[in-house]
């Protein structure tokens, strides 16, 4: 499972056959909002509100050197599709689940999530977890939840022709609009307590 | 964080000033243990009977090259240590989280595991989650299951002067032996479900 990694592919073409000296969390497309959610989610465990965390980026190691007195030093590794999504935890007692994308277009693009993320999250669904897709519309700056179910929905028409993304009135629609904040930064706990606790307490 | 992967010391030592093409995984001390656990939870997702996937192992990137028309390569990175537990995931609607070790010696010694994954656990279990710890044995292969409030007493009495291991003796007695099975290998969720799911129902 060596893949182009789908968020490095425009650093891909832009560098072909150079090698450059990165942080590969910012050489990644959507740095900015991870980076928003991860310290939202270092807000709520510091508050003792949710234990979530972001699981490490996959990597597939094919050498690694052991230089004396040092470091073991991966010389060559590869990005691996990750089998599940970006984020899990707790919170009020229920797992929760879901992936986090941002999108410069007024639209979210299925090319962007692998078919298996959108099946885990449906899979968690079923054992009676939260689950959902986190969304940034860059331009707007505005970000949704979309339950997996809608999220589902919309995939499986696409596969049956219909349109190959959701549209940003669909979420204005259908999803959570999170208000941000200051501490958390983006506050998605919120609506979380309100649409699935609250509703849905005893589920 | 970059660090000697605590896993890796003893290969690290043998190697030392050596390249070597390796699977990290393998290089691993508890690599069977862990494949044994990541193939039982195949078994549970396929039967549908919970979600519980191994988080990817830390890697810090430094250095990735762009290779024409192949995929993006990591030329430099390092282990980084694990922020939480090797696995989490959902089991009858419980959040569940386990750290998983396996021990040559008749003891479980606290320098295999980090005090920030034992204060990870003590926070799942704070939100009403699942956590514990799951060990094997390697001479007497057996597997035990023990809770974070178990774990937590004797680390504390470790850091109050008391032994720095848990002795294979304690297990026994206040553990839950795993029995192993043919499908799945280790069917630990056998006894979350009769230690915590029935008696700890509505908790």
């Amino acid at each position: 499972m060596e893949v182009k990694y789908p968020n490095l592919k425009k650093e891909y073409k832009k560098h072909a056959s150079t090698t450059k000296t990165v942080d590969a969390n910012k050489a990644r497309l959507g740095f900015s909002f991870e980076e928003a959610i991860n310290e939202s989610n270092a807000y709520y465990l510091t508050k003792g509100i949710a234990v979530i965390h972001k699981k490490p980026t996959p990597v597939q190691i094919v050498s690694v050197s052991y230089p004396k007195r040092s470091a073991a030093k991966i010389t060559e590794a590869y990005f691996k599709i990750p089998s599940t999504t970006d984020y899990n935890g707790i919170f009020k007692g229920r797992y929760l689940d879901f992936e986090a994308k941002q999108t410069n277009s007024d639209s979210f693009p299925f090319a962007h999530i692998y078919s298996h993320q959108i099946h885990h999250l449906e899979e968690v669904a079923k054992q009676g977890g939260i689950s959902f897709l986190l969304i940034h519309f860059n331009k707007k700056d505005e970000i949704f939840l979309l339950d997996v179910s809608l999220l589902s929905a919309c995939y499986a028409n696409s596969k049956e022709g219909g349109r190959k993304s959701i549209a940003y009135t669909y979420f204005k629609e259908h999803g959570f609009l999170i208000q941000k904040g200051f501490a958390p930064r983006i506050p998605y706990l919120d609506v979380v307590q309100q649409h699935y606790i609250k509703t849905k307490e005893g589920n």
